[in-house]
């Protein structure tokens, strides 16, 4: 809707500058501003988007990291009805061209700083070089701090359909490449109310973003926390004292911090005295470290987590909603309709596996670029996951119905890495496994059956991979084989593979309570 | 929006009956619905809905008490695309034939039982006798049980608009008649999160129903209890012991009982050993009887209450958001837009009093029968009350830009009350008051002046009046005076009315700590 029905994303920056005179909306470093600032931002950042072009469906990219103008950018944009499209910021160059080729931005967001080398080779080719570039740090006039201070701060006043895209995100590849999600204002404004239920937030929570803002999982977080009238402190990587020090001096109520970076962030508290008292965990046993952090820590209900994808603007079924509930993955949020499928469209009885289709204002306006998605099932988006319903109405998801690797929470697609090294000279064909890891879930591990007479090196393939791919996205092993065991139709059987070559860990196959849609506190891996 | 991204009512009872398969939606005298019982009654009532010949836009009028039929044809309602129109049963003959008239329903279910008088002049009069009149109570062929026993309980599968009217609800008239307003599905259910988040509502929930349910006041809260999972009770009017008798065995946690029926329900309570324990009130203090009933019951956050109205689909502020704030009725709701403007439009700075002006998806799409609201500030439903913003961003409601009566929570507009008594032959002119009453905040005077010679007496123009509207309405007072008070225009000096007349209580002007958008629990005044 446009008009006095409508709710877009701007008009939620513009009621908390009304709501929440007083209260910090974000921190940043050394910044600090309040609501009535951060609105204040955000139509300097419209007023200078307006003057680079950008009008109603055009887009802004975000390759930057963690920092408040993330905030300003994302606002500013949805107050001209253009789309923010934050971009992966550990893609290689090769990645970074196809994914602006896809997105055309009129203006792209950018951080020479700390991704010098793969912005140079992106910025002159294709479609990318017709974008304004603007550098994030650049304190000349046409790096973003000079644009913004010059820029007016009035409303643009533009009347914009909160059932329109908002925010484009790029997810895993199902067929080689990623494919950007068309989220709408009126679905990420739902997704809030859904966590605001969920996790019992108030203005006086305070939210510590140290995942990355380019996937879902972390952004429905930080919404929420905006939504609500809370605070959002920015951090670019977890780092044990920074991470200790914010903790203590903000009051921050909850975070993402996975088990490996817990140890420093207890060294950190324990040397320099910082207070955690204020964080929520459900807490930890395991090692000395681990129980110190339990003993520094607040209990929570538990971490926030369920089934959802980026396709639903994130999670459709929430844990806290139903914590005594049978399924490991909660009940369907206030906000979203889930129903378990067979082939044909109709629902399966209670306890049977069957795919997830949801419906709602969560669900995305299709993929960018894509014909209108014509489901099997009308009025529904089928998620190509399986799950099941149990006898008390809560769902349990089984896995997805395409193949899949999880590291950490990244969603890493064997057909991809497998297209990359089929492209190397000496590889006949390659299938891609995921292995059990002890600290991420899975690792990527690669099959090759080279070209007759060559004899690659693992080495060689991982570092062909690297150069062309993220490098979570890289073989960690590859064995080499004479032939890949293949199915009487000729195609690779992946089943044999992963039988003979240690495939396994595939998350949501059973055991884990509940599947966090997170992200990894750190890049490190 | 239609399709995937769609959310009706009908899709919130279809997805609480996947939600909640084992739980109660509905209890109402010996009847007891669980969510999949109350989602094939509702499937069953579209089907004898559509065999009436209801379609997409049609109105379903309903003139009967509370029961849980009212959520069947609700949702039945809903599921064709249907309007419901929920009517006043405390209306005169004359007024439910005006409200006919305009709602112009394909079916009209109501209930001879209780209200047969004014409906036997309704049934035969004007649009309202091309209606299917269908019985609530009526056990032949024609009746609604048999009705529903015949039809199919098959989801008639239409896909319908979320931003479509789903509820059209009249309120009291500005102009001399009530007027409808057109509520969305959006609206409702957007209500609907507000009052989880505000009351921290969950599946354990219960609320007794005992205010009517055509007004947005009881509806609101049956919604939001129904949306979360909870229980609804159906009670027609508040009678002590059955009143008890409810909260004792069905652990009902919430109820609207106003001060006046308190002393009953502790009798009950008291005699039968009926334990209220579940309930939630905010205590009170001051008899013998409230003291009784706070140690009765346990204690909640406070009474749900704001600033509201049935043009927004029910609160726009909530009290519960900032119990700590400044403004007498809390923080605008995390689904709505709220402004303070100047005749201008422009917003006024905090502690100024200007016109409060509301956007989001609870506003109305309009009256039913009017042309699309010009609005002095385009994209914002001005509200025709007056508010105040404090400097911490809640909100103080002060009262009603047009003159306005509040006897209990029931809206009286002179302007109504006046054009009845200027009919009667023995009046000349007549302005009507408000003067205080310590139970129901205002009761109704009308200062008369008589037609030359002629001497009514208070007891005939009561009379009158409670022949041609609800009772509620007519004065309780009658001054009779040679001539009223004129301004220099010649029309009457409502102010001098007041001062030479004992005018007052008027609502919102001072002290009251929140003003609950609730109805009376009890029609008996």
């Amino acid at each position: 809707m446009r008009g006095a029905q409508a709710y877009t994303l701007a008009d939620l920056i513009r009621e908390n500058a009304r709501r929440f005179p007083l209260r910090t909306a974000v921190v940043c470093g050394s910044e600090r501003l309040t609501f009535p600032e951060l609105r204040d931002a955000s139509m300097r950042a419209a007023s200078a988007l307006r003057d680079c072009g950008v009008g109603e469906g055009d887009r802004v990219a975000w390759f930057a990291q963690n920092c408040h103008r993330y905030l300003e950018a994302l606002f500013g944009s949805a107050a001209l009805g253009a789309t923010f499209v934050p971009l992966n910021w550990r893609s290689s160059s090769a990645e970074l061209i196809r994914l602006l080729g896809d997105a055309a931005p009129k203006v792209v967001i950018s951080q020479r700083r700390e991704i010098g080398d793969v912005i140079h080779a992106a910025r002159a080719t294709g479609a990318a070089s017709q974008a304004t570039w603007i550098d994030l740090d650049d304190d000349g006039p046409n790096g973003l701090p000079s644009r913004l201070a010059a820029a007016d701060a009035d409303d643009p006043g533009v009347d914009v359909d909160d059932e329109g895209c908002a925010v484009r995100m790029y997810t895993a590849a199902f067929e080689g490449a990623p494919k950007g999600a068309q989220l709408t204002h009126r679905g990420l404004l739902a997704q809030n109310l859904a966590q605001i239920i969920a996790q019992g937030l108030t203005p006086d929570d305070g939210y510590l973003n140290t995942g990355p803002l380019f996937h879902i999982a972390g952004t429905m977080f930080l919404f929420a926390h905006l939504h609500v009238g809370g605070k959002n402190v920015m951090l670019p990587r977890v780092e044990g004292e920074e991470t200790a020090r914010l903790i203590h001096e903000e009051r921050v109520t909850s975070a993402m911090i996975l088990p490996p970076s817990i140890p420093d962030v207890v060294e950190a508290a324990r040397n320099h005295g910082y207070d955690l008292s204020s964080l929520r965990t459900p807490g930890m046993t395991g090692t000395p470290e681990f129980e110190e952090w339990t003993r520094m820590t607040s209990r929570s209900k538990g971490i926030p987590a369920g089934y959802g994808q980026t396709e639903a603007s994130g999670l459709v079924t929430l844990n806290l909603l139903a914590p005594e509930g049978t399924g490991a993955h909660g009940l369907t949020s206030h906000v979203a309709q889930l129903r378990i499928v067979d082939p044909e469209g109709h629902d399966v009885p209670a306890g049977q596996t069957g795919e997830i289709a949801v419906r709602g204002p969560l669900v995305m306006l299709g993929y960018a670029g894509d014909a209108p998605e014509g489901s099997r099932l009308r009025g529904w988006r089928l998620c190509n996951d399986l799950g099941r319903r149990e006898a008390d109405g809560t769902i349990t998801f089984i896995g997805p119905k395409t193949e899949l690797i999880k590291s950490a929470a990244e969603n890493i697609y064997p057909t991809e890495v497998e297209i990359v090294l089929r492209a190397h000279d000496k590889v006949r064909d390659a299938c891609v496994i995921g292995v059990p890891d002890p600290v991420w879930g899975q690792s990527v591990k690669a099959v090759v059956e080279p070209v007759r007479g060559e004899q690659p090196t693992a080495d060689q393939l991982i570092a062909w991979c690297r150069e062309r791919i993220a490098s979570y996205k890289k073989p960690r092993f590859v064995d080499i084989v004479d032939s890949l065991p293949r199915t009487s139709a000729g195609g690779v059987d992946r089943d044999a593979v992963k039988a003979q070559h240690g495939g396994g860990g595939t998350v949501g196959a059973g055991s884990s309570r509940a599947e966090p849609l997170a992200v990894p506190s750190s890049d490190d891996r």
